[in-house]
């Protein structure tokens, strides 16, 4: 059974296990500084779909095909499927949920999306039901910009505080035995909004609510910053990391050098992607693929995974509503 | 404990209780036969809000308020908030939810977000993380329709297959322990999709996935339908309801006189809905408002609530997509 203490923390008393994850990726992505930690990299964006969306849908599927392969399991071992994405309706997810027939829960976080499936199936593991839960996020640079902002094909100039969104897809299978990185602790996350309404700077949008969650996790589980080997955050990107680190000054847990965010490592500056990497798909590549190695390999032993989403909508927006944000926060530890 | 049987459902070991429920509804829901069984009704359809959404926000945020009151419970007792609604990124949900300050998980299962909400809700009870857990999901008609159809001043002309979105929010407190009706098993949905691309019959769309859910129901509990005093799908309106009862004919299992769907109850046959009512708010009212009163005085013993959703978007329609469609059921009991 998990126990909660404080308002937001949960700790696992028989922490699921991350028995395998799997990354696929984009042609942008293809060519950054992670791309020999993925599983598989597309060349092209629509990967002979007749739709970008319909893109988005078979990387998903892909990932979580790759995810149970690597976890040596069939579909008949997994229990239940988790996932969500960017689009109306989580579109993406839908429709990669339909073509693996397994029970299903979709859910929206936005770009928090990686770190409210790994909570949900981490407490679902605890609570009993089921051994094996298959959780995936994705995001297309494309759906995502002609859904938010304009479509690519407009070329519409970019502001400086911009970031990337992410094309790619990330799953994992959390389960309640087998070897790998262990799921320890979750503080689930409290919407924030201190009132920005820039679509173009989502990052400091989104920074109020990863500090609060951040905080929210240090104080009530009694420990601090330098407990851990690494903190990141899932897509806050340049602008939004210098105001994170200001605002965690503000807390009295500031950071030391063990923090960075997933949007600054999924991309070399000079593939011109203005304030960094954003999308579900950002966090999920950059964690599924690359940092879970490390921790795996015991290099990384304690790792604060924080993804961070935006909660508006181009409605919501064109009703002057400002942008509410949510952070949620994953321990990963290599050994218990 | 819980205890997973078959490949769909869950026993619950120490079943959560609802320990409250609360609805607000629209002006036509306000009208209709059930209006003695809503907490809040508003007479018109904006509520002095600026916009539709807003409106919807607006009642979602008040059932969320009623259900704790009504639970006799501070803000301070509940542990996590679970919800999701019809509009692009759950906005109601979002924006509700940002009001609430409250531990937050937002989800995608369109109708089907009253079942979805329920199972997970009482899985993380069962898991021991929290005492007590806020749900809650809305529609409003006049955001729906301008999303998903066309906006309502355009007049355009309804089919006979189409159904009516029910303007409305309901919400319930999920809790470890106290007085009020049981939830003892859930069954999660597989998606189902029969090919189907009729926006304006989407209970077609939507009745193999409630067939398939209640199906799996019966069968990995070995119980029958006569088990139940009432068996009740979400909002399949009189065509989707037709055809499950067809659908539930095949399957071995068919339903005696101790079946309707929401969608039949909410409005009076005069007030012009053609097939039904429809959306998120459409199972809540009907439920959370009218059944379980139903369910606290006896009247009913063992409730199958069977909520269903359709999971496409605007986007997948256009790209000539067929309708998913999904169903999850939860077992509400009387007393133990």
């Amino acid at each position: 059974m998990a126990k909660k203490i404080g308002k937001q923390t949960i700790i696992m008393e028989k922490p699921p296990v991350l028995l395998s994850s799997a990354t696929v990726a984009g042609p942008k992505e293809g060519m950054g500084p992670l791309a020999g930690d993925f599983d598989l990299i597309y060349e092209d964006l629509t990967i002979d779909e007749k739709s970008f969306e319909k893109a988005e849908v078979k990387m998903l599927l892909d990932a979580f095909q790759l995810a149970v392969k690597k976890a040596s399991l069939s579909l008949q071992d997994i229990d239940f499927l988790i996932a969500g994405d960017l689009l109306n309706q989580i579109i993406a997810s839908g429709f990669a949920a339909r073509e693996m027939a397994l029970p299903f829960w979709g859910l929206y976080g936005a770009c928090s999306s990686l770190g409210e499936s790994l909570s949900l199936a981490s407490l679902i593991i605890e609570g009993g039901s089921g051994k094996n839960i298959l959780i995936g996020t994705s995001s297309h640079n494309c759906t995502a910009e002609r859904q938010f902002r304009y479509p690519t094909e407009y070329g519409a100039q970019r502001a400086a505080t911009a970031q990337w969104t992410v094309t790619g897809a990330g799953a994992a299978v959390v389960a309640k035995e087998g070897d790998g990185p262990y799921i320890t602790t979750l503080t689930v996350g409290i919407i924030k909004d201190f009132g920005l309404k820039d679509l173009n700077d989502l990052g400091s949008a989104m920074a109020p609510a990863a500090a609060s969650t951040i905080e929210a996790h240090f104080k009530e589980t009694g420990r601090k910053p330098s407990d851990y080997d690494l903190i990141v955050t899932g897509d806050l990107g340049q602008v939004g990391k210098m105001m994170l680190l200001e605002l965690m000054q503000e807390t009295g847990y500031a950071f030391g050098d063990n923090y960075t965010d997933c949007g600054l490592l999924i991309y070399y500056p000079h593939q011109k992607v203005d304030a960094g990497g954003s999308g579900c798909a950002c966090s999920s590549l950059v964690t599924l693929g690359h940092l879970l190695k490390k921790v795996r390999s015991h290099e990384i032993k304690r790792l604060l995974l924080v993804p961070t989403g935006a909660l508006h909508s181009p409605t919501s927006y064109q009703q002057q509503e400002s942008i509410p944000g949510i952070a949620h926060a994953v321990l990963i530890e290599s050994k218990l």
